[in-house]
């Protein structure tokens, strides 16, 4: 899941921050026609067997199983790898081997920054490593490093205050954790807010309510004209301990070396997959998560897991002979961690076809236990988005709230198809994202299975029913 | 904290191990005599000053402030380097400016291992570096490492079923925790079981319940006539993930550095710190704890909050002008980790004493808020020891839970002295244990103070009360 400031995306920064906030649960003032309710409620004995099936049936397990064997053959993949475009050739040919329609990679074009060997060592007030996570799209060092003075602010506001202090220091930021979404401002720009005052390098406290020793890795960006220096993530614990030393007025020297490094872009691809509609196939729902991950540990929660939750709630479909009216679609989306920038190259390509889009699902904030979905659309999506909750009920309280703050269908949303992403018990989200503790050990086989289950019920019931849903005038629906 | 399975230590160990399986807290069936109730009741306005003093007076916050202080100052303080010998000069010279008595410290003769640089690296199925930690005590490899296939198993009885599969190969234990107790006898042991049936190599998963991708150290032990083959602990996200590619048939081929090196014995010592009786200074109560640690994080849970419960302890009492009639003798052991070594030598040394030893206290299990004690002593001790609880309600419902696994003061109540160990809400505490996140991120200024506060007053009403307490049979009150 990727959130940041840069300015052509500050809509999406937005939604995540606004969403983390203020999030609301839709109420139930919903009065459907009475013949869409009934239309609703049939598909109950088909949302009954796809769940069946996935939870207890063929397919108990299958989504765990799939994902920690892809995950553990592949690793991290990290866009501009080869290890990326392998993973991709992978899905491709299975979709192809398990029968899916229209199965093919889309070109987009994708940055290509590798983060080459880095360390940071705290030189005084004693020796100590310092663990760090280099930032996507930094700059490096020269060779022998950057040594220099450290300043350890707590806010972007004591930066300011004490601007006359940074010329020629390294800034540490050790910035409390108070939401993802308020905080990452702090890896996304303090370099740039750092530079500004004549910093030398950043270094910014990982951006997590709980750590074990663990840096977080992640995207930040640069403005133009401000001068461009390395940034990087430290621990809490050792932000924290270069807080206290500052405090007790001992002088910190730090010396960072970052081996990071920009290529020219470089092409990957966004992957697709169908069960094609029987009788509108131009018109989809489409199921999706990002097939790149960060650099470290095997990218199963950010974003195996909405990768694999997607594709296999079409192989629960394609296993149960289950064809909708409309193409069910799922996406793999490339470079996401570097800026949405598979999805947002899909869907400016595939502009014309808004129309024809009835509803765009994605997940990419965990794939722990569903509670349900958080969406973005008018009334009416929203009513019937409720009467298809009930039918999950084999699945617990299934809620909606609003708005969607899906990252890579955001595009979608903001030109207005309905859609939103999976709501779920995501509070450890943040202990292992961007980190090397993204690994199966954060998935639940029970909870995969949950969420390929709701995802193929949701999708099929949209892409099957009559109604072609409203699409929305962004404006009303989203703030 | 150490447990291991070292021979000449099994007590401790099966103490460790039996603990935390079976411990029980004390019944209250305590018909102590009623003049006894009435002198032990009569401290309550003295606990209560301690108590005040501690949590809400001068003292408030200061036991995690000095302890954030010296473990800043010093970082991990490892058995063997000059860094814990700076720190226990620290000590000493702040306890002589603090007007403690007999302030000194008492020579030790350590072992004196040092880990070296170390790497592991899968070759195969695909490059991937492993995160470890040697282990104490263990050899090195040539400069080059050793390459093997690995072997993974979940347990010894795994182990021994494939005993033909193992000769020349690396042994990967991907056990499951259970408990510390019983689940680090794969670390103690682990190396000389593989050793026996012909490996070359250890790799041992983490002994801990949580990860995000720390791997733990700690100490494992070589047996005679099995040759030494180099151990290191990986972690729990890597030997899961080796566990699975060996269940899907994949052929594993690690690489493994280890630079470790045992030099020969060296001096440290155990520091000591009174205040001196005022009618019998030669009998004493003692609280303690360990001032070295591993050489990974800072130590500041294993053990550094113990020592500083036990320093303020002394403090609060002395700022306090608090004097009981025996002494309350305050001990930082050196050399714990590397199996109880500064205790062992201190409590030998001083075993003519062992009859004026009133109560041996000590915290070395985490210093989270407190719960009470775990004690070994007679019934009467038990008793005595659960009237002066009740003095402790302000800090909360404080109990007795029996035996005491206390790992450094266990010599002392095998030879019959009553003492006990600081009992705590350590749920977390194997999370952080021998790690680099064993830091002040672990630590709560409230819970110290509480901690501090429960070790003053403890330790004064039994080093001031008139009765001398009873020794105990050790086979009567530990198993």
């Amino acid at each position: 899941m990727w959130c940041s400031t840069i300015n052509s995306l500050i809509f999406v920064w937005l939604l995540c921050v606004h969403s983390m906030i203020i999030a609301q649960h839709v109420e139930d003032n919903c009065y459907l026609p009475h013949n869409l309710i009934e239309e609703i409620d049939s598909y109950g004995p088909a949302v009954q067997r796809i769940i069946n099936e996935t939870m207890q049936g063929s397919f108990k397990g299958a989504t765990w199983e799939d994902l920690a064997t892809f995950v553990d053959k592949f690793g991290p993949r990290f866009t501009g790898t080869k290890v990326l475009e392998d993973a991709i050739d992978y899905v491709l040919n299975k979709s192809i081997d398990l029968g899916l329609d229209n199965v093919h990679g889309e070109p987009a074009t994708v940055p290509h920054w590798v983060r080459g060997s880095e360390s940071a060592t705290l030189l005084q007030p004693r020796q100590k490593d310092l663990a760090l996570l280099g930032l996507g799209y930094s700059i490096g060092t020269p060779e022998e490093g950057i040594t220099a003075n450290a300043v350890v602010v707590n806010s972007f506001a004591e930066l300011k205050k004490r601007a006359d202090e940074i010329p020629g220091k390294i800034v540490v930021y050790n910035q409390k954790f108070v939401s993802y979404g308020e905080t990452v401002e702090y890896r996304g720009s303090g370099a740039v807010r750092a530079a500004e005052l004549g910093a030398v390098a950043a270094l910014i406290r990982s951006v997590t309510p709980f750590s074990l020793y663990t840096p977080h890795t992640g995207m930040m960006s640069y403005a133009e004209n401000v001068t461009k220096i390395p940034a990087a993530c430290i621990t809490v614990e050792d932000a924290t301990l270069l807080g206290r030393m500052a405090d007790r007025g001992e002088t910190i020297v730090i010396n960072l070396k970052m081996g990071a490094k920009s290529y020219p872009d470089t092409q990957s691809r966004n992957v697709i997959a169908d069960i094609a509609g029987s009788s509108a196939p131009e018109k989809a729902v489409v199921v999706s998560g990002h097939i790149d991950s960060w650099d470290v540990g095997q990218g199963a929660l950010d974003d195996g897991g909405g990768i694999f939750i997607s594709w296999n709630a079409l192989k629960v479909l394609k296993h149960l002979d289950i064809r909708a009216r409309r193409t069910i679609r799922m996406i793999m989306w490339t470079a996401e961690e570097l800026g949405l920038i598979g999805a947002e190259q899909y869907i400016r390509n595939h502009a014309a076809e808004n129309g024809n889009m009835q509803f765009v699902m994605e997940s990419d904030f965990g794939t722990f236990a569903p509670m349900g979905l958080e969406i973005s659309g008018n009334e009416m999506v929203q009513c019937i988005l409720q009467r298809i909750m009930r039918l999950l009920a084999p699945l617990g309280d299934m809620q909606l709230k609003s708005p969607s703050t899906a990252p890579d269908i955001s595009f979608w949303i903001k030109a207005g198809v309905p859609g939103g992403g999976l709501w779920n018990r995501n509070e450890k989200y943040f202990y292992y994202h961007h980190t090397n503790a993204d690994t199966m050990l954060a998935e639940n086989p029970k909870a995969l299975d949950m969420n390929t289950a709701l995802f193929a019920a949701v999708s099929y019931v949209l892409a099957d029913i009559s109604l072609d849903l409203p699409q929305h005038n962004f404006s009303s629906v989203s703030h």
